[in-house]
């Protein structure tokens, strides 16, 4: 769990609170529900209730948003109970029963937090930017590899748009989109929702179609050196702080790529993107490496100074975008120090200033959590290869 | 539940049995654990160990192959214990503390009797034709589409052999892979490892390569009319129980394959097969529906009898490959029927007398479960479009 804790400690406490008592009583199923089951459910004002069958149980809780909310048992064995109301979209979260963190047995599973776990969607208002339409659907194809760098096979999604299959000549621009720390590369296709968002896009005409990989940056990433952040001012990891990453995606994870898709195999026609750790590994390596990559975005994961600017001037001369995103609540929070002396949406102001291709995008009343990243995909897309 | 409980309930019962005491300490982690995770692991003689922590709890109990065992509280408050030898192959499980039917926190996840749950693979003398390994590689395809009967979107898995995109002139063969009764479209590629069976034998030039749909067949199956079969005798279900899914699989999920992929769309080179209730449908749909397949294949769900034959005769005259298969265990047990007044081998061999090119497979040592149907996909899809 160690390497994961930089990037999740900040929201966690360890409370427990009572169940809300004065709920509105307009719940309706979760969709992310398991097929035919009727909990969890989510009410008008976001509230989650769960709903579980444990009849010999003490003490059992819903433990979602770092909040522990005590459930009631009824005449019938089951436990239930909810939460206090939610921020927009997706959530982790679990039962802990008697003391054991366990799944909900009524939930999909989605990984997050290093484990295989409980999520929940709360209804959004901008929700149909990323809902399953009758559009011309693409694919999410799942692919193992040989690795060199690594001397075993790993295994990653590809993204391909509606019109790949029916264009065998045309060939398309590459997006390589990183997950968090603690998740894996299952995370962008299931809770990032990054087929429907792209689908949804390319259907509108506000995006060309590209093709994205989702593959797994956990496996080889270094544990940074020297003593942790602490947290004042933003965290500036050294620049080859993801180079174990670095190795395995461009000497395995791109060559892979190209052969086995038809790519357009130059930098101008391939950008690198990832939310927290995936956005810090993103700024690393686009600095490290600035004639692989011609568009970066960093989704809760940092962003370009002038200082990197002047210190790296290849990076500045060929880089053709920059984007860096974050929650409202991670600002208000000083997460990761931003937000707290040095503002990004100042920092990206200068950099336009220095004549770069630079956007900054807030995504209004969302933490360090997938309605994030999902609006921040879906800002960065339109601006993609363009 | 109900309608899952004809294809499971044959092999319910529910004792608890005391942890094994005599057991050998040679475990070793699960392939199907999540990373990092040291359990459940699995010994030499298949006994299948777990552990979870659950300090408060009074009672924890590991439910696998309808056994629970209860295990034993630490100092610590993990609760560890192991369960009697289990099968080669794969088994869902799940734990349960104070009463609650729970995943294990540390396995990987797997949809089977009507729920996403816990597996473990117990190592197989014969496991290497489903490992992965450095041959070329095929694709796991997720699909959505509108399907017209049902009025929603509908989802499904597509394999395409390692060769389907380089090669943008050639068209292939479809198999058509059903689940079973309480799976879902994700059982086939996830525990069935269609992809590494695939992609194993094509790289050894056992199949050719060809194309597998692996759509849900529960959401729109009638319930069979009448009375539940009595399990004395074969279960012989009405030719119409599988019109619902028969409806969606010819008007909508047919068509859409044959758009979105180059298949030689034609009846000579379309194939239905599936486990279970799957083989049922596959047995009823292929009955019905004569001019739509050319051949077909039954995995623990029936048998095609000489009845069948003189009742269909354009079955009998235009199907170019029979099979149907069991395992040992199912046989043993008389499970549906089988095994006790009509043998199925028996019956394959009056198939052949009478001129239809039937094949008959027996599973040793396996039961109603996926180490069966991962042999008998690997046995028919050697068979296939040749």
């Amino acid at each position: 769990m160690t390497r994961t804790n930089l990037f999740i400690s900040a929201a966690l406490c360890f409370c427990t609170v009572a169940a809300n008592a004065q709920v509105k009583e307009d719940f309706v199923p979760s969709p992310n529900n398991q097929y035919g089951k009727d909990y969890p459910m989510v009410n008008s004002e976001r509230c989650v209730r769960v709903k579980v069958y444990a009849p010999e149980a003490k003490s059992v809780k819903l433990d979602i948003s770092a909040v522990k909310y005590d459930l009631v048992k009824d005449a019938e064995g089951y436990w239930i109970g909810e939460s206090a109301p939610q921020d927009e979209g997706f959530h982790y979260y679990q039962l802990n029963i008697d003391g054991a963190d366990v799944p909900d047995p009524s939930s999909l599973y989605y990984y997050g937090a290093s484990r295989w776990g409980s999520g929940v969607d709360v209804p959004a208002a901008d929700q149909d930017f990323y809902a399953l339409k009758n559009v011309p659907q693409g694919q999410i194809r799942e692919i193992y590899y040989w690795s060199e760098v690594n001397k075993t096979m790993r295994h990653c999604f590809v993204y391909t748009p509606a019109e790949y299959d029916q264009n065998p000549e045309k060939r398309y621009p590459v997006l390589y989109l990183q997950h968090g720390g603690g998740e894996n590369e299952y995370g962008w296709p299931q809770q990032g929702r990054t087929a429907q968002i792209m689908d949804n896009l390319i259907a509108e005409g506000k995006a060309v179609p590209f093709i994205i990989v989702m593959d797994n940056g956990t496996w080889t990433m270094p544990r940074p050196a020297g003593p942790a952040p602490s947290g004042k001012g933003p965290i500036r990891l050294p620049e080859n702080w993801a180079e174990g990453f670095a190795s395995t995606l461009i000497n395995d994870i791109i060559p892979m790529v190209d052969s086995r898709f038809r790519t357009i195999a130059d930098k101008e026609h391939r950008a690198m993107a990832g939310l927290s750790m995936g956005g810090m590994q993103t700024r690393a390596i686009t600095l490290a490496h600035p004639g692989v990559f011609s568009s970066m975005g960093m989704f809760s994961g940092g962003t370009i100074s002038m200082e990197d600017i002047k210190s790296h001037p290849k990076f500045a001369k060929e880089m053709k975008l920059v984007f860096f995103s974050f929650g409202s609540r991670e600002l208000d929070a000083h997460m990761f120090g931003f937000g707290s002396g040095i503002e990004p949406g100042q920092e990206a102001k200068d950099l336009v200033a220095a004549g770069m291709n630079a956007h900054y995008y807030v995504s209004e009343g969302t933490a360090h959590e997938w309605q994030s990243w999902r609006r921040s995909l879906y800002q960065f897309a339109q601006l993609l290869f363009k």
